[in-house]
């Protein structure tokens, strides 16, 4: 058994951190903090965890405290986990950070997009990005390990064995997203509304969005190479789940791309390659922390199409971070993460 | 580990006991039935299995098969385990029916209620009503036990303390109840499409819903004599959900109604009374066995007002069947239902 | 053509004050205030108005300018119109309250509802009650009309012709009402987002609410004498809608009681009794003034149910202001209110 | 006044046309047909149309009833305006095809893509597509007009500029469009129940859809030559509404976009092309005629994004009839289409 905590609880990755760790048979949390709700219990704050955690309550964020866990999770803003890290990994506890804090390898992309500086350079080189599928082995002996973002895991998953084989232009890949409200998170804003958000459909950050760097960056290093990449997300009128539709134009004969894709992921227990024809749905992976893909291509035509659908805060946010948990302490990876979707 | 069958697998209560039960380490689902979709496996039916069941596919219900079972789920609509229930006990084999076919204990009644003559009025007497919370002991020895529907369910464990105590009017309760469309079933009606019954609410049946003699039944039980019950149903635009909403009128100072339900049920699993005050949410039981419950009484008011709030596939169907199933084989009761709700 | 002002626009009622009017052939919207947006066009907050009222902007409250209007509605927080009625009535502006600040004619009991005191009871005597179904005669010459909140009209419309009559024990109605999430307002609250509102179902303000009072003194004044009324309201997952669930026991036998419905409300232009055995939805008065109503009787039962649905923002609002509006400035009563709803 | 009749009105167009001209001042519904409706009252069927139309019911084909009329409208599946259109254009009836039996100018195209013979080739070379943004001149005098579908009207009037001035490499265009469940119609499919469809969004048809040549002949004659097109549909969990996400590289310097698409659209009723840096909703158009549009550049690309919003059933089916109406009978073109949309 292992003793963690949870940095900035109360958003939606924390308690879904809370929810999935109550099936983990080797993880107890013994701290979980916020500033705002400290003394308040979780099960008063989200009635889905009465009957679990009874008596944990959020407190303020306490070094010590949090020093003497075996692992923590940051579930912050961005700018948190830079200033915490460093002394909690002097302290000897591992950190998994579901925050853009540690995602992106340059520090100056990284204070570009986040209009501050970086607040930890020194840990950029350590820090390992906790995408399983493509850096398993690193993860496991890493102290410090950056979650990859909703948007990025599902893009990345699905261009995955096109970008490795070298099979597509990379200079036009087309990434048009389509994500649920939480992925805008908890905070009180008009156009998150029910009464301003639902029954409607619209683009966001079209122009530029922070989750294209993180793209382009793990996508580069797929094939070597920089990508052009045209990332368009959506605000989509329902709560969780995220739709990648990937376009992405054949530079040769690929062969056959269903057995491709299976091979390639083969062996993993998150990706599931769905049978040719298929239009996976994101509810299928409603609280679970499987990605499904579908691969189309449409007749007298070079463009392929990929479909990848996650649960943006399973797969991606905090499923994808016990699965680094998991690797990082020699855990089964699939440990607390066994549950099939509700559906319907 | 025992064998279990679901006859009638492809609705929505059948699919939830699949997901529910691989959560079960003692029962495993050895037959699913279905006529209409023989052949197909259950996982392309419902790709959330996918990764579970992979071998399970749908097969023709065949007596033999299923009389080699230690238990068979009914998962069907009425008429159906009328048909087969006899043939089954006579093999041994436990039968926990999900539909309307042994709720109701007079025959006459029944057939009033669904048109047709009872098929099996020989088994009524040794049919036991399987509501837990009120009938745990006979569930135990139980062969035939008929799990409630999912507004009976609601309504009865709001109104339980209450009636048993006699603290109120017997002659004019009303539960005003607000249900998701799963309660309609998989069934392809223009009624249940999105596009017509999301964004908006109706009543239905609010001259006489088949509900209504199985509450009658069940509340009469609980205090006796007969009760004077108004009932009527909604239906709310969302997927699960069972909101009962119940109003009845003191007939003596209560005392600490709080305390009394706290009481009652403080030794239930799946029943949460929740803090005074508060207003339970469809949402914090989706998906799990619980029920939660609120008492309100207005001020100047001898109205007392119980809010009662269910998953209406799982304590209304599915799960409560599961739990009967627990209490039957001996298993810890709430065995395979842990896991708390997804929120949001 | 007549000049007004509406005060506090950048709300729902607001909003749907000026998609009403564009419709409106005799009414011209000369003013709209609201301190924070002050400066903002109202199309660009509320695209749907793009290519209406394109040089129409939020400007700061101004005594002088609201003067010189023919109408001001007030559609603000309660208070607001206490502080500037009477100078705008000096100046001989009527105005139209969408807001609580006149419903109650008694001020202590408004003062108690409302935490502040009453802030015009000199006013109290002359305003009237905007239900037009009952008091339209006093709305013609009106100078200060308080609109009814949104589920004091359905309730009141519903029983009235039951209490009008005398056909039922008023000292135990039961008002179990549910409705769309646009009745919280346009504020930001967590309460409110899609990812904490949808896919589920509560009950608010079970132990009082302030609509209470409201309609109480609405049925008092149906009947004679006081009435016992146990009110709770649910929030239910949609964005617009209110469904009224109206409980009344029969104090004697009431004849054709459909009958007596299309009777009362045979030359109601707004007010549509369903025939026999109807479930009105309330997407079928999405967007409009229409109060649909159908009447229900359980066999052997002396419970009567009437259904009644509104659109909260419409017959529950802005619309019912305009209605207001067309009686006290002599329009025909339905102008600008003809469109029929959206459905699906 | 003219007099109209629909063919095949029970359907989500047929309603929709019935509910947007109630507006209409001069057009007189005199017949609307459905075999498997006949005799039911209108207002039966869709209560929304209650106290409109009280007295139109749904009667059985009658091709000399129709005759009658100077316009008709098809609101049918494919195959049934192929087989009335002749009759009708010899009595002098002028018809407005909803479905999408004159769509396409190949015969053997449209034989392809509906798996059975053109039934009326004949009547191909006067049929005019009806997108007024293209072709109203020829529309003014047409006998015959096929309205487009709904995805090729949000798509062809998104790249209509781009495509216009040979901006654009039309060799690899991408459009993924996004539609709400009334796009599948109102036929009970199981894909379709709130159930099934609601919290959930997926692609469907990425293998090849049945607009696809309908866009593409749509796009080929804005540049002239053939153009390469990729589309992909998605279901989105919403009433109404599709929104297409459109890209395209540029294959020159395009100067001031925002500019050229204002100008481009400067004198049409129904496109709105948004300020720089907007994301338009699909619900600002909710129930009205309008198209709104905007541009996007990422930085340091030349793909140009455009995101196009439109009412599938009004202007991607009934509004978008009615305004070709408009230009066939000599009326302004925006009669009964002037109401705003309904926000929230």
């Amino acid at each position: 058994m292992i003793k963690v905590g949870i940095v900035g609880g109360t958003g939606y990755t924390g308690v879904e951190l809370l929810r999935l760790l109550t099936q983990h048979p080797h993880v107890s949390v013994e701290a979980i903090t916020s500033r705002s709700e400290a003394g308040v219990k979780v099960s008063d704050m989200y009635p889905n965890l009465r009957g679990h955690y009874d008596t944990l309550a959020f407190s303020e964020p306490d070094a010590q405290q949090l020093g003497a866990m075996d692992a923590v999770f940051f579930a912050t803003p961005h700018g948190v986990a830079h200033a915490l890290a460093g002394e909690l990994l002097d302290n000897g506890t591992r950190i998994i950070d579901l925050s853009a804090d540690f995602r992106l390898r340059d520090a100056a992309e990284w204070a570009a997009w986040y209009g501050q500086p970086h607040g930890a350079p020194a840990l950029l080189d350590e820090a390992v990005y906790g995408l399983p599928e493509k850096h398993r082995e690193k993860i496991k002996t890493a102290r410090l390990v950056a979650v990859p973002g909703c948007y990025p895991t599902a893009v990345q998953l699905g261009y995955l064995p096109l970008l490795e084989a070298g099979l597509v232009d990379t200079d036009r890949l087309i990434a048009d997203c389509k994500s649920g409200v939480t992925g805008a998170g908890r905070g009180a804003k008009v156009g998150s509304l029910l009464a301003e958000a639902s029954e409607s459909m619209k683009a966001y950050g079209a122009s530029g969005h922070r989750h294209l760097p993180e793209i382009r960056q793990g996508l580069a290093d797929m094939q070597g190479g920089s990508v052009g990449l045209t990332f368009v997300p959506h605000l989509t009128p329902m709560i969780r789940g995220i739709h990648a539709t990937l376009y992405a134009t054949l530079s040769q004969e690929p062969g056959d791309l269903q057995a491709r894709f299976e091979q390639r992921f083969a062996n993993e227990p998150f990706v599931d390659v769905m049978p040719a024809g298929s239009h996976p749905e994101t509810r299928s992976v409603k609280g679970i922390n499987t990605c499904r893909i579908a691969i189309h291509r449409q007749e007298n035509s070079n463009t392929v199409v990929v479909l990848s659908v996650i649960d943006n805060l399973v797969k991606g946010a905090s499923g994808q971070a016990i699965q680094n948990l998991n690797l990082m302490f020699g855990f089964d990876e699939t440990t607390g993460l066994n549950a099939p979707a509700i559906m319907p």
